[in-house]
């Protein structure tokens, strides 16, 4: 992997987790170099770094499809992401009811636990728009 | 259904279409009418005229969405209802690159297929960011 | 939503869960109530309540989908519902094995350790047909 | 594989489809004899054949598999088989209808758009529930 | 299910978990003894006693399957089954970084987190191919 | 992108296809390069030109992640990538019947229908181990 790909993507992550290093991929990284490289150069580097689409429709895009295939696990880094590129609190709520006509409730209902977590964690309360 | 939901949904449904009737629907209420209400209530005025997202973002969403789970038959539908609401025809084939970075490669191909044939069919041509 | 639609959707709910009040319903009521109201209304008034099919066939069928889309953490609600509205222990089990066939051991077998866990709780005991 | 085991289950496919010999099963024997056989025995007999649930129950369970997975050009199989072994056309219509609210508004509407055909073809005429 | 197949299936899944008998399987089969039996006759002895592929090609096309359907759950069986009939600690690796092109990041990511806690378990040190 | 990776891709897709240039490529390129560029270049360069596992071996697991998620239009490409890179006729017919008990029956029979096209297309005739 080209250096400087790792580099810009790495800036990407730290735009993302509000992190200097993400320990996740720090464990990664110390396994198998390699793949962190790769997911730091091939997806936020040459991903998230193109134009075209603004952070807060990528995270839209990257929430929608992490429900849809049930990467529940997954939720968290990008739920978090989201808010810190600005996604609003309740864009994110909508988002989640949005996804349940195109996905079913049962996935929907999943997300939205992660989403209630989180916003605990983060006290973050949502209001409804009227 | 109340007539209520169904009026409004249809309202939704002609701002993605541009149509004033839209032929599948149709066919869908000449045979089992309560589907197509059900498309049309739970579906476009439950979900598309809910504040909190826009138009544009709810489209991106369901784009996300749909190539995620392979549903390749429904996305001529979408895309030209994201043109429609002015998703810009870069953003599109953005989401689409995006998305090969959470969903595979295969699945993007397959979209990308689709959005090529679409623009070539709408006199659509897509300059890449710089 | 209409009031009408939620009430309605209440009395399923109450039926599936042989409770008054669903607690997990009620978290997601508290923390953005529009969401409730739409599982209710748009899931099971809109759809359980209908003619055509009973409910245990609907239960059969939701079980299915649930197995398929590998959404086990939501198969607890619907095994119990199952067995509240009369889908007797062994169909569901065999429905289990009838979906190996279609989705395949990995999700058939985790799909069967729920059930397995539900059952123990339950005091269940369950005798292969002869 | 066991004589027996296919016998059994050839009963079953001929059961499904009405007809003594199904020709894409026999264009699968030509081309390679073992999976056809696993087909039948793995899949028809061992499935089909047990107690539990019988068959309308069964054909229920697979087309809610099969349109949870996408699995679109697998269901003129099974919808024909589930009006040959008596599931009513209502019963498939509303299957579907079901399904949407588990798997999303794309698939139940590719997989109605199946059922539309198949009925048309066989001259079917289904009335809702009132 | 003869007994035939299900001693052969029980030889595979001996080869593959390196123990006499294997507990999960036993829970199950204390439950329903023909899941037990189907799983060990049609998964283990009609698949994996075949001809035609070794086993350390089985083990692969598993591990892609069960990456690419979300089955985490299900992974540590077969990680360990890989390692036990001879697929190497880097083959594994390699496996889950080729699959994140065909099924994107977060399934790869979730698998490859299962990797690294089996590898640790076991005391398995993998070194990048230079 | 670099070119060096485009480079390395190249010569990798030119192996997979038996083609010095390969038209669906080239019509993504005429259509917006650098998805063209990203197919070839963390696609192809990124993931098959790495050591650790060979071609055949990436190709089984790329067959095992296609039929598994569905992705049956992109099927054509990878078997015929599998064929040229040397695995063999049968190998890939035993990975469809494999995959059948990972993924149901439904999945695993569309994919031989296209295993059957492709070898009557190339004049392949299989003969089963004994």
């Amino acid at each position: 992997m080209s250096d400087n790909r790792v580099q810009k993507g790495t800036q990407v992550l730290t735009k993302l987790t509000g992190l200097d290093s993400f320990p996740p991929l720090e464990a990664i990284r110390n396994f198998y170099p390699d793949f962190a490289d790769m997911i730091v150069a091939n997806g936020f580097a040459d991903i998230y770094s193109r134009q075209g689409l603004d952070e807060k429709q990528r995270e839209l895009i990257t929430l929608s499809s992490l429900i849809t295939q049930g990467a529940i696990d997954q939720l968290d880094f990008h739920i978090h992401a989201a808010l810190n590129v600005g996604v609003s609190p309740v864009e994110i709520v909508e988002l989640v009811m949005h996804c349940s006509a195109y996905v079913g409730f049962p996935k929907a209902i999943s997300a939205m636990g992660v989403v209630m977590r989180i916003y605990q964690e983060r006290n973050i309360s949502v209001h409804q728009p009227v």
